[in-house]
């Protein structure tokens, strides 16, 4: 789609929304960025890692960094007939509303981050510190050949990378009203408690670990495990699934199987929150084990040069106040923020992404490019 | 087999072990036993009902009735190749063992009864009261069609029915030294406990099942239900099976099913206990219900005619003094019982039952037979 009646944003957003790059595929979406870019004076670095395109660009020298991170992939349309439009060729409809897989996440805020970029190298083409891009086309997929693979790259050379802004979409109802300065952990245990299998008519030869295992997991479930902080809500645990008996009605169970997780805080770490599972589970006198599956350390961007340049873009473009949130799922801004890197989500309304007629107000994408354009003058600019 | 140098208790014995009568058949057993019966003067009632046979019978005239009850029908044999000796062909080994699936649960007990009845009742052609068979092939198996059914038969006759002895293997290491007084009921119940399904990385807006009803659950296995006594244990309460869960790992599951049981003495009844678990869910504020299911009610028969004359007739032919016991599972005595009939199970020693190589010393055969003959004579003789 091709219409010199939209905005060079629009236009490019289009362009990318009508490429059908349904998670892990690309389509070409990088290929169009990455021609964007070269000319605007990157070096391109594609980083394809087994099926999976990423690519690292960077403009610049010496000095902080300043990194725009996304994805091309997106979710499945689900069924083509609900849809209103074809959601592989984007419109703008009569509404004012860009309709199409990808618009709110994240298609839009790539062709803001080209746009602002592109403008930004024209007005200050001797800029300070560097300019970088991370894409991957695996965000919405299996997540584990894409960013968090660029980020180990990244992290072997030794690549300096100060602030990084994530395209996706963090605004709730108006352009900018949210942005995201951190993501809880999450911490999954199966855990297994063992007792003695036997009848239950005889239940002085058996050890019900359902029984033995009760009074802990209620423990377990009460435990305040912090207060969360200015950023973080309170840490909390959740079981997600248990299991134990052997169908028979007359027989006690040998194990009891008990599935968890934890969102946690910046409050809580890692190892001591499985140090105070361990403490409960021990202090019940239960022959325990616990498999733990880390998804993913909780980071949070504190008030500083990046959040303070975001949210002064946003009241000047906007003129509305954001505010901060840590809340919602896991985001690839949590590989990034490994790096020691101030990390910022910052995208359009997230109203209709994953569903069904995804669509965004076309005029927010303007907007949004004027607010990444107004971070790179704040941070950059000399 | 057939084989003179074998007393006539035996000899029976081994004939109802060839008779390959895995539950629910029957193989010709009650066939063998109605025809001696009838000799010594029985009326016999075959009563098949569904696929099971059953037979009542019955000698005498006014005043009490002492029964005998048992069944033909085995458990599988389970792998054949496992076994010594083919277990449908009865043989007493170098070590004085009758060896056969029944041996102990309960051919040789049903030899025992009618060798003993056969003497009584040509020693006492004019004994007082009456004396009764009640014997099903359906004890092993589900248990419906057996005693269960001929025992609602004699309740809408009115049949008379005063002490029972079941010929269940009572004894646990020498003939006699146990007899079962009682047994305890059974109770059954699925809980279900509702919450709110949800996703774990937002628990405020999800009700979670499991965390709601863990210390409620907690109570329960710790509940003292209560003391027993004399002749029961304390009513024990065991979870069986316990279900939550979606099988994704981020989903707080909108259900939880518990599976119970209650082995419940004579100090606690059905209603009770439903009542107190009742108060022990309502108090932790949860949104349950149970489907309860009676699979027995607890019965005992106190000290009397029945239990004095089956203990001195112990003591008479062995020697020792008998334990009476309520422990255990659940057996056919627990419907005769609904008679008001005194019931006391007594029979071989139970240590091989329902296993590979099945087998009970031969020699307490012939001694069981005598105290089946001593508490004959003690409660019918003129």
């Amino acid at each position: 789609m091709s219409n010199p009646a939209l905005s060079p944003t629009l236009q490019l957003a289009c362009e990318l929304i009508d490429r059908p790059s349904v998670t892990p595929l690309d389509e070409g979406c990088q290929a169009l960025m990455c021609r964007r870019l070269a000319d605007a004076g990157f070096q391109i670095e594609p980083m394809r890692i087994e099926e999976v395109d990423n690519f690292w660009a960077l403009r610049g020298g010496e000095g902080p960094v300043l990194c725009f991170a996304g994805h091309t992939d997106v979710v499945p349309t689900g069924p083509l007939e609900k849809w209103q439009h074809n959601p592989f060729a984007a419109r703008i409809d009569e509404t004012g509303m860009l309709c199409g897989r990808g618009a709110a996440d994240m298609k839009g805020s790539l062709a803001s981050m080209i746009i602002a970029v592109e403008r930004f190298v024209a007005e200050h083409p001797h800029h300070r510190g560097a300019i970088a891009f991370l894409i991957t086309s695996d965000e919405e997929g299996p997540a584990q050949h894409g960013t968090k693979a660029v980020v180990e790259r990244l992290r072997e050379r030794g690549q300096r990378l100060d602030w990084c802004i994530v395209g996706e979409p963090s605004s709730t109802t108006l352009l900018g009203d949210v942005v995201k300065n951190g993501r809880r952990g999450s911490l999954g245990g199966v855990l297994t408690v063992r007792g003695k299998q036997g009848h239950v008519a005889y239940p002085h030869l058996a050890r019900n670990p359902i029984h033995l295992a009760a009074a802990a997991l209620a423990e377990l479930a009460a435990e305040h495990w912090d207060d969360g902080n200015a950023f973080f809500p309170p840490t909390s645990f959740q079981i997600s699934n248990i299991h134990g008996g052997t169908g028979a009605t007359n027989v006690i169970p040998g194990e009891l199987e008990v599935v968890f997780n934890f969102r946690f805080s910046t409050e809580s770490s890692e190892d001591g929150l499985k140090q105070r599972v361990a403490a409960i589970l021990d202090r019940h006198g239960l022959d325990w084990s616990v498999d733990w599956a880390l998804s993913g350390l909780p980071f949070l961007t504190q008030p500083g040069e990046l959040l303070d340049a975001v949210a002064q873009s946003i009241r000047t473009v906007t003129g509305r106040d954001t505010t901060p949130s840590t809340s919602g799922g896991t985001s690839d801004g949590r590989f990034i923020a490994t790096l020691g890197t101030q990390v910022v989500e910052l995208g359009p309304v997230n109203a209709t992404i994953h569903q069904i007629d995804e669509r965004i107000l076309a005029s927010d994408l303007d907007l949004l490019t004027e607010v990444y354009y107004q971070t790179l003058v704040r941070l950059l600019a000399c």
